[in-house]
């Protein structure tokens, strides 16, 4: 691979998400109508269950990857549509299951699963949904693929405990934080690019450049979502602000505001953080700390440095559409602001 | 295949899980090694969570089905110990959600997981068991195998989900419980036998015979379990007797006792299943009336008939100890009290 450098954006534009959007648009229809047809089920719960959360305005953004991906392989063919949207099934068994794990009230705006179809068929839609992507990759047939993608989902949710663990425990360290984000998160992005240059038969280096770029956006992505969790300025994000707070959730922001707080201040976050200070005031004052620490602008610093990582990561394919949008992808990851 | 009779045992002499046992001993070391390796993970929670219910008394019953069947076949390879214990790992996560779905109190004669660890940590393990079913399957590497087992793992979550919606519903018959019972245990059964014809190499007709073994086997597993749930001549089961009454389960027994009854009594298990007959007088007088039915009874002919299904299925395979202890193995079924 080259050591070619991507072109910076002009200074004063705004990173965005078109042309991430307009490059995998046609691949995302044929992704769309698999993930519709396939979460059907003879038991009418299922897909209106699944289609509660499926139809909810999700950003689809790990099978965009794997299109994406595609694209950037110059792949032809169609596999990769059955293959995201197996991917996309991973992802919403995990975001159900997530919800049953954490209680939540609200998902993309609307009212979860849980709360509308309670935790029982919440926990066994997540499971159908779960068995259904390994149905679509064993239909595709690829046994590299199944590999990438069961290790993937092992390690997600050996991640997802492992954050459970970490819940209320004021000493989690960035370093465990960063692993348990690379496990939840990052895991499934790194897959789900990868798998691209699988179907697309591209050599083991561009596979591993695919897999970094995912990673490497996985991370910010989750950085920057920790992030806003916190920050005044963000838009309405459709997830009750302090969420993680009122969860004893120990994400960067909060691990960044301990560390740099006086001893007074750390007796508040370890408090807060054991669960004695759910009340409004006390949200109000945690984010009073992170602004005063700088923590959100620390962590997007830290978002920032992982986008640069995904962007040259996927610097030795041959520059063009697919790589640009790729890149702004990145960009766009750590400037959002919901 | 022949039409070969397999012979009947000696009147007179119970059944007994004896030869199956001694069958499938060497196998199964080889299993449980499998087992206990697989479940360890970086994130001790997991492996002690985990532990808590594999190291809890489980039978083993599907892995078992998997090394009986290669011994049927004649297989003299290791690939199955794997995929045994994949199905134990599958089998090992479905009932970690079903306890948190059910909110049971007790598995196994002692405190389910959910009681010990939480439901959070509970339905995640669970979700850890399942990717690692997939990740040995994938190791194994046959599609077939993982065809098998992944549209088996989607069925059970099917039935578990159609399971759930049939609760508490009076109106459920005896072809929709049988339909469910098929889905949620007897799938599971199935692929566990069948994947034993498939490492061995056998035909598709032996294939398809050691599936109905298995299939039958199962439902007449679950017939069983449901009638001992009512049965005041049982062992203690570890389970929590009359459970599935308290949860409003429509298990045979009930829709017999519902079909044979009087109109008062139909008025009983209708508010007994809609949830106001909850008292430990309410159990008795269900338990009173499937006696009165004589359903419990009627309950294991019906998995007799069934058990008789799955020895027939397998009279085309030669002769022996093996074909005998399976034998045994499905009049044991039947006959078991606890």
């Amino acid at each position: 691979m080259s050591a070619e450098v991507v072109p910076l954006r002009p200074r004063g534009t705004e990173p965005s998400l078109s042309p991430m959007l307009a490059l995998t648009a046609p691949g995302m229809n044929s992704v769309n109508a698999v993930i519709l047809d396939r979460m059907q089920s003879e038991v009418p719960l299922i897909p209106s269950l699944a289609g509660h959360l499926i139809s909810g305005g999700g950003k689809r953004l790990r099978p965009m990857l794997t299109v994406a991906g595609a694209e950037l392989c110059g792949y032809q063919g169609t596999r990769h549509h059955k293959l995201a949207a197996a991917v996309e099934f991973i992802h919403t068994a995990t975001l159900l299951h997530d919800d049953v794990v954490d209680g939540s009230d609200l998902r993309r705006g609307k009212a979860a699963a849980n709360i509308v179809f309670g935790n029982p068929a919440t926990v066994l839609v997540g499971d159908f949904l779960f068995t259904r992507a390994f149905e679509l990759m064993v239909e595709d047939g690829s046994l590299k693929v199944l590999k990438i993608l069961s290790r993937a989902s092992s390690i997600i949710a050996e991640g997802e405990v492992d954050q459970l663990v970490s819940q209320r425990n004021i000493e989690t360290s960035e370093e465990r934080y960063l692993s348990i984000i690379g496990a939840k998160t990052a895991a499934l992005f790194a897959a789900a690019t990868r798998i691209a240059a699988v179907v697309a038969e591209k050599s083991e280096a561009q596979e591993k450049a695919l897999d970094a770029y995912g990673r490497n956006l996985g991370i910010a992505f989750q950085l920057v979502d920790d992030a806003i969790d916190y920050d005044s300025e963000a838009e309405e994000s459709g997830k009750a602000k302090g969420d993680d707070f009122r969860e004893g959730k120990m994400t960067l922001p909060v691990i960044l505001a301990y560390a740099r707080g006086t001893a007074e201040e750390r007796k508040f976050w370890e408090e807060a953080i054991a669960g004695f200070r759910v009340e409004d005031e006390d949200l109000a004052h945690a984010v009073a700390l992170i602004e005063r620490h700088r923590c959100v602008e620390a962590t997007r610093d830290r978002a920032r440095h992982f986008a640069q990582r995904a962007i040259d990561a996927i610097a030795g394919f041959p520059a063009g559409a697919a790589r640009d949008a790729m890149a702004e992808a990145a960009l766009f990851a750590v400037a959002r602001r919901y």
